[in-house]
């Protein structure tokens, strides 16, 4: 068996991390901290995990050596931690956004807060399987990318691969309430957040800067919380150059994701769910990817769980990979309908 | 114009109370505090009265004297300061569970704290104009009953005033978030409580104190957490004694409530809405009232909205019926459909 | 008193006509038809409404002679009862789509279908209070904007006016399930819609033609169903002219809606509710407008209820004007918060 | 592989047995049936099996023989289709209401009908696995409980095999939308079912007579519909007898449910999550159970996924029984946190 940690654990990430690993046939978990809840059991904060797991949090100084670590803390907390965990690592995956821009100037325009491991940025892989496959077999450090840059990578990536619009987008983002985390706060209680259809960026979404990055495009990007506790939709516009109609565009789509095991091309003529949309992707390490053209204009549409494909489910594609097993392993669950 | 002032405006009731004291044409507000907010604008935490008012919170020890004062503070809190605003307030009503029970053993036993102003219990008029409507004319001290409680008395006291059940009854409570009030804590995030189904109260809710006062019956009372912001639903099961059947029960309610401007008899036969449903009456003042029976069993089960008819609108009726304005005046709005 | 009536008082528009009617001082709430169900009470098809009415439906050829006449009834249907409406009613206000766009051949190409009274096109003064309020207080036949359209029409008209933003526009519309109307469909089952985030137009939502006749700009526009019953809001954005920073946006919306009744402008620092949000506005006949620039961009948000000021309560507000009332006559319900 | 056949696959409960059957290790899913959708992908109608199958519905008539049959039916068309289903069917498992009561007039007079095979209702063995686990190995026809009824029979079972409680109890439900199916109606339309508390059934829920049946109880049973898609909680009331306190209660369920693989007790002093949510196993097998005491009361609470454990899972969890597999196969997805 594989030994993995999980640092961070009693996030929302962190759960979503437990509950795939503990399910994964070719793992074991061996460790996960939390420093607030170190001695306490993790299935009293996953209480999901009743049934499945006796363990309990530790301290991180607690951990050990093992052939992969998940680091699941919030940036800037990440890249104090990671020159520390590099040694107890066979295999480091990061979560962070702290490794994901590989030009540090652009996250500290970003994040708003210096870089404090820029040596290292080099040394990541981006935890991208449908682009970076080839080398995440061979990657020791990992770092995946963000909820709806995931969701905005893969709808936009073909478009651009192939030359099908020009480089100005526009990328509008609909996330639910676990993106925010398990973090109290006054925006996030129940009553202020059932319902809401909340711009929190108007403008300048921090994902932007790794959409930009992964596509070569001019990404402007804003991002709006909608009714939901997971998933993430993507919606961006583009304008078409001249090759482009609904026939390229879906040829394109085809040629990049028809292989693909996590990525379905949806986009129908008829019917319900002709559009990519989360809510049936909960729990599921599918990103679906949509799209529709006028005379001009090109949108692509994707969705995802923001907590598994984009996040921990992710992570454990690029594990599954990097350890040279099948790449759906511990990843079956296809999402519930309805729900 | 009747002056008011309202102590802890910045909690759910209190806004609530800001909403239909600022849109009573009789009153003028005059005053609204908040230890932790004073000098900033009310709007800035009742989103909702932007353009309506331009109003900033105050220190209560700014208060002067009021025709009325509306006290929107925690138990515990309010019998510490109701015996310094008896001098301030014309009227003083208090929406806190200190002033509700005769009894302040009672009051220890439910609340696990020895009350701290016994002697003023019996200077207050219970603020349920249904039975006290000829008493509330008068009274300068009024205690607002709790939201699921109100809805209890409305639905049971029929039954118990008639004779048509035996003593013993179960009520079983849903609520919406609202409930919680606006502190944040973490099962109150949208994540965790979002379509929940939460038995927060399997036994002895502290309501069925006041349920049973008012009744005379022996309640036993649960208490659930669904997915609302407002409105509460009880469900309350009884024995039927010999003469009550379905036919006696709608009586009974028809009797007391015919003529009331906020209770409603809604039990159909068929159709949408057959019984009382929450979400019809956000907003409103309107307490719904249905039953079903069936041999040797009676059920009733009332709604409300927990912020309204459960608090700060049955404050605002009490104090109508204390200046001899119409009873629904500044109580018209009706309820969305749907919604 | 004002005698009024409603044609096609079934549907979720015409059932918040009533509403708002019914509480409406000046006006006398004379018939309501409804060919499916005349002779039935209305509070059976809209439980809001128990306790405020006695009124049964009729059928459309029941209707005598009012003063005014709402018709609620679908597009097409209105173009074909138009025409016999017209001696019955002392002005006209008419909620479908049919005369809200004044080049039939525009009509035609998104609604599919020829028009059946382009003779009748010009007749109609659009229902948009804050730009045509001078000529509706003369108009005979007025056509109230669709929900969407009132919301991009009310966030763009200021920037186009005044020259800020170059003429190509994306306006993208979240949309609550409550706009899809009162007719069951399998898409609007509540196990299939709820928690949806449904791209129902991914490009040429039909009221991108409203936006552009309002404002001369070129709209693309799409359209996504979110988890709310209630609300709309849109998020356009536009490229921005050199003028035009955020403080010449301020000024410019600040200039058009300062003295607006139901347009306040929401675009803050920090705080809950900085940008518009459609769930306080709930029951409300609010358009909230905020807005945010960077170098190159301008972004405008605007939120309303789809079924008041988006339909009933902006109708309702022409008649006010046109009848020389006080513009918020009958309006005054402010929202809720929380909700 | 055993094959198996789904008798009407277009439904909520046939295609969360989809779901289950294509991801079953042991299993080939051989064919699906739907009159109305013969011909059809069945991914249309399920969007969540999108890239896990190709089959298309059939007519039930092109059905050859398999060594299992699910019958995933409304009533009454269930107990027509039964005889001629049983030479298709090694085993034979019908999920509708038809076989589930021994009594065929007791059925009667909860349905509303008379039945119409009531000489094959004894070959039928309940698909209780907790309770007729080893009758199960060697049945070959199998009636699953109702979805409430399975989680009122949990939770009410050991308390009264151990004698703990008086035989009068009451069980009131809340369940959510996806129960009432598939098919549209107004009262399900998202705009009218969404924040929902619609008590559907004040008494005589039809799952009291099973539960009566099931546990030799007096049962007096009520149902609500409240906000969610998935999940059904039960909140059982019964009066203790003399021996039975909080100890002697969770010793019973202890005993009963300790080696159970989809039993879980959930009773915690503090936290989060200390009784049963239906929330967290959305898609799991699991059914909690939870309970309080206090003198001379008893309440015990249960939680599950109507479509899993309340219908398809429960059925799957049959089958592995009957084929001497292991009792978790194809059922180890745990369930989401936060959801």
């Amino acid at each position: 068996m594989t030994t993995v940690a999980v640092v961070g654990g009693s996030g929302y990430i962190g759960g979503e991390l437990l509950r795939l690993l503990l399910g994964h046939p070719e793992v074991e978990l061996a460790a996960v901290t939390s420093t607030r809840l170190a001695g306490r059991r993790i299935d009293t904060t996953h209480p999901n995990l009743r049934g499945h797991t006796d363990l309990k949090f530790v301290e991180p100084d607690a951990l050990d050596k093992y052939d992969a670590v998940f680091l699941a803390v919030a940036h800037r907390t990440a890249m104090r931690m990671v020159p520390g965990m590099v040694a107890r690592a066979g295999c480091l995956v990061d979560l962070s956004a702290d490794f994901r821009l590989r030009d540090s100037g652009v996250y500290q325009r970003y994040y708003d807060t210096e870089h404090e491991a820029p040596q290292l940025l080099d040394g990541f892989t981006p935890g991208w399987p449908e682009r970076y496959r080839e080398q995440l077999r061979e990657a020791d450090r990992i770092s995946v990318p963000g909820c709806t840059a995931m969701a905005g990578m893969l709808a936009l990536y073909p478009l651009a691969a192939e030359g099908l619009v020009e480089p100005d987008v526009t990328v509008d983002a609909r996330t639910g309430s676990s993106g925010s985390g398990a973090a109290a706060g006054n925006v996030n209680l129940h009553a202020e957040r059932s319902g809401a259809m909340r711009v929190f960026a108007p403008l300048r979404h921090r994902h932007e800067a790794e959409i930009a990055q992964a596509t070569g495009l001019r990404v402007r990007m804003s991002a709006t919380g909608v009714e939901a506790v997971r998933g993430v939709q993507v919606y961006c516009r583009a304008t078409a150059k001249d090759n482009a109609d609904e026939s390229t565009v879906r040829q394109a789509y085809r040629r990049h994701y028809g292989d693909e095991p996590f990525v379905r091309v949806v986009a129908y003529r008829s019917g319900g769910y002709r559009y990519p949309e989360p809510k049936i992707l909960s729990g599921s390490n599918y990103c679906d990817v949509g799209f529709a053209a006028e005379p001009g204009q090109v949108v692509a549409i994707a969705a995802l769980d923001n907590l598994v494909k984009g996040g921990a489910g992710n992570a454990v594609q690029c594990l599954n990979i990097r350890r040279g097993w099948p790449e759906t392993t511990g990843l079956g669950f296809p999402g519930l309908h309805p729900v």
